[in-house]
């Protein structure tokens, strides 16, 4: 069977804010906010989600908080926190300084500022507008993998 | 600039317990856990670290929690929650059903079994050891992309 991971949700308080923030600050492309025929209601969550196909072709979707909750069918308390970080590899030092500035630049946070650690990567963490952790990584030898 | 998210780090409570579920139990291929010769204190987090390279080149790192924490900057309290799903795309009904079989019996919990959604696909969700969630899908359709 497959060992992937085909597609990352991320659960987001003001979709219009969040497709905001990743097209038209971090750059990514989307086709905008689709899926606004199937209506939330008390037994089914809403079908409105902004999706990314990712360079790599990896998707990205923003989808409600509330929706994922009642998608996944566990209490909207559970989804909130900063458990899993996204790492974006990118080619240089200046492109990590370039991307945290543009998140915060967007109505991000940077978590932390880049530093060198001792493993071989220059890395700092944004955040996008509902404290989803990102890390920016430049490795300073050779790529993994 | 890159559009692409290469990693995910998903924060764990016991790094050996996620790694059996990962690699024992959904068969995903990892050489174990790498980089304790950079040992936690005070100021810096540990460099232990599981990682597995997906069949899209994706890294998926298994990070304890309190290592996350501290090389994000963030405080302990925050890593926590299931904010975010990751979506494993497979070939058939039998193979969602299958995979969360398995995460069941290596540890994970079943969270919602699977359903058609209106959107046209047969999906249900499980977690890992640490509540982590994802999403089993199979397209009831064409695939995406």
């Amino acid at each position: 069977m497959a060992a992937n991971i085909n597609a990352i949700t991320v659960a987001v308080s003001d979709l219009e804010r969040s497709l905001q923030f990743y097209r038209d600050g971090l750059g990514f492309s989307s086709p905008g906010i689709i899926g606004t025929e199937f209506i939330r209601d008390d037994q089914h969550p809403g079908g409105s989600v902004a999706m990314f196909t990712l360079d790599n072709g990896l998707i990205l979707s923003l989808y409600a908080r509330a929706d994922l909750a009642m998608d996944a069918g566990i209490a909207p308390e559970r989804v909130v926190g900063s458990p899993m970080s996204l790492g974006l590899f990118l080619d240089s030092r200046e492109d990590v300084d370039l991307i945290l500035h543009r998140a915060e630049q967007a109505g991000g946070t940077i978590v932390r500022p880049p530093l060198t650690r001792p493993w071989g990567i220059y890395a700092g963490y944004f955040a996008d507008p509902d404290d989803h952790l990102w890390e920016a990584v430049y490795f300073l030898g050779s790529t993994p993998g």
